[in-house]
C-alpha cells in the first residue's frame, strides 16, 4: 500500500480509538462529528467534544488534503508550482478542572508531486505535548516517559532531539516561557542513510499509539481532585497564554487561518473560557508560582 | 514648541482627560497607574482600570520612545539604520453589560533621524472605533457624526477615506468580517500640499478631543439596560473574535511583541473574560444575527 494510503487508514482508525476512549472517561459527552469538503481538494472529518463532566472542550480532527499548493505555501517551501498531499490528526483537549492538564497532539504526512505526478519531496512530522495548570512532577516524568519509550524503540537519539525542539517550538517568547512542560515535536523526518519512509511510518505510528498510555493515567490521576474559583481563575489566566501561543506564534494555525483552512476546524484548540488580567503575578511560593518557574526553564524530567 | 513636544504635552493632558472622565462614569473602580521605562530609551504611563461597575477592563496608556531603530522596523519601514521619537496614546475599553459597546483609540505621532539628527521622517497616525455586541443603529450614527464632524472642520474627504481605511483595516480575514462597525483610521500623515504638520497636529487632537463626545453617551444611554445570561455569553464569544483580530491580525499589537515592547501595556487591549464555542452561529433573526450581518458588510452610517 502507498505511504498515504497506509497513514490516512492508519490516524482513521487512531482518531476512532482516542475520541471513544475520551467518550468513556467523560461519561456524560460524546464527540459531535462534522465532515467538511475543500473546494481545491479533500476534506476532513472534525469531532468536537463539549461541556463534559471531565472535558471541557476538545477537537480530536483529521484532514486530508490534495491539491496545487498555494503560493503562501510555496514561499514557505521554496518551491515553484507543485501539487501536494497531505494528511494528519490534530487533537486538543482542555479538560474542565485545572488539575487535569491539556493536552494537545499532531502527526502528519506530507506529499509533493512532479508535474507527472511522480513523488519529489515527502515527509513525516508531528508530536505531542501536555500543558498543565498545577505542576504534579509524577505526571510529568509519566509523560515524558512514554514519550521516550516510543523514540526508544527507533533510535536512542530521538527523545532527546525532539524533546529539545518541542521546548523550542512551544515557546510564547514574548512571555520568555514555554507553553506548557514539553514532550516530542518533530518534522520534515525524511528518507535517510538510517530510516526509509517506511521505518519513519513505524516510528510516527508508535508515537501516535502511545498517545493515550501518555495522557489517559494522568486525568484518571487528576481528575476527581478537588478545587475551587481560586484554582479555576488560575487554570482560565493560563489558558490565555495557551492563546497567544496558537495566535501569535503556531505556525499550522497561522497557515491555516492565512490560506483558507475550514476555521471552526482550526480554531477548536482554542480553550473554551479564558481570562486575561492585567498584570498578574501568583503569590511567592505558591503551586502558582512554582509552574511558572518550571515554564520559564525548561527541565529535563528523565534521567539519560 | 517643537511638534513632538506639543503633541507629547497633548496627550498627557488627554490621558488625565479620559481617565478622570471614565473614573466618574463608572463610580466604583479606579485606573491604576504603572510608570516604565524601556531600556533602550523612553518609557510610558500605562493606566488600567479593572472590575468597575460599568467598566469589566480596560486601559488608557501613553508612551514616548525613542533610540535606534529596531531591524524588524526597519524593514517594516525600508530603512536603514536610524533614530528614532514616537509617542502615542492608546486605549481599550471593555465594558461589563453586554449593552455597552468595546471601544479602541489611538493617537501617535513618529519621527525619525539622521545621524546629525535631523528630523527626516514625520508623521501622525491614529484613529478610533467601536465594537458593539448588539446593535443599535443610534449609537452607530452617533459615533460616526462625532467623528465626521472632526474630520470636517479640516477637509471634507478625511471621513470618506478614513472610514473606509478603518473598515479595511479593523478586518478579520479569516472570519470574513469586520471586528466592530467602524470609525476612523488613518496613517502616515504627513507634510503635503494640503497639510503642514501644525495642520495634521490640529486634525489629530480634534479627533483625539471628539473621543469622549463619541463614546460617552453611548455608555450613558446602554449601561442601565437589562440583560442575562444569554447575553453575557453572546458578548464573551464576540470578545474572541477580538482577540483573534488582537493576536493575528493587529500590526501594533504583533510589533510590540516581536520587538520587546511592554508585554502588559500592549496585552491591556485583550478583554477579561473570553469564550470560544465550537462552531457557533446565531439563530436565524436574532439580535445577535442582525449584528454579524452588519459586520460581513461595512455600512455607510451618514449620508454624505
Amino acid at each position: 500500500m502507498k505511504t498515504k494510503e497506509k497513514f490516512y487508514t492508519y490516524i482513521q482508525q487512531l482518531q476512532d480509538t482516542i475520541t471513544s476512549s475520551l467518550e468513556k472517561i467523560d461519561g456524560k459527552a460524546r464527540f459531535k462529528e462534522d465532515l467538511w469538503n475543500r473546494e481545491e481538494g479533500g476534506g476532513g472529518r472534525t469531532r468536537v467534544i463539549e461541556n463534559g463532566d471531565v472535558f471541557e472542550k476538545g477537537g480530536v480532527n483529521i484532514s486530508a488534503v490534495h491539491g496545487p499548493l498555494s503560493p503562501a505555501m510555496q514561499q514557505y517551501f521554496g518551491v515553484g508550482e507543485v501539487d501536494f498531499f497531505a494528511c494528519g490528526l490534530s487533537l486538543v483537549i482542555h479538560p474542565k478542572s485545572p488539575m487535569v492538564p491539556t493536552v494537545h497532539a499532531n502527526w502528519r504526512y506530507f506529499e509533493m508531486y512532479d508535474t507527472q505526478g511522480n513523488i519529489v519531496d515527502q515527509w513525516f512530522g508531528g508530536g505531542q505535548d501536555l500543558t498543565p495548570y498545577y505542576l504534579f512532577e509524577e505526571d510529568a516524568i509519566h509523560f515524558h516517559q512514554v514519550c521516550k519509550n516510543a523514540c526508544d524503540a527507533h533510535n536512542l537519539n530521538f527523545y532527546k532531539d525532539y524533546k529539545q525542539k518541542c521546548d523550542q517550538y512551544f515557546h510564547n517568547a514574548h512571555r520568555g516561557e514555554g507553553r506548557g512542560i514539553g514532550g516530542l515535536f518533530f518534522d520534515y523526518c525524511k528518507q535517510n542513510d538510517q530510516m526509509t519512509m517506511d521505518n519513519w511510518y513505524d516510528f510516527v505510528t508508535e508515537v501516535g499509539d502511545s498517545f493515550l498510555d501518555a495522557y489517559v493515567p494522568i486525568v484518571n490521576r487528576r481528575k476527581d481532585l478537588n478545587y475551587g474559583e481560586d484554582e479555576r481563575n488560575w487554570q482560565e489566566i493560563r489558558r490565555g497564554r495557551y492563546v497567544e501561543f496558537n495566535l501569535v506564534h503556531d505556525k499550522g494555525t497561522l497557515f491555516g487561518l492565512k490560506t483558507n483552512g475550514r476555521i471552526e476546524s482550526i480554531l477548536m484548540s482554542l480553550p473554551p473560557r479564558v481570562q486575561w488580567v492585567y498584570d498578574h503575578h501568583p503569590k511567592a511560593g505558591s503551586e502558582e508560582e512554582k509552574l511558572v518557574k518550571v515554564l520559564k526553564n525548561p527541565v529535563e524530567w528523565l534521567d539519560y
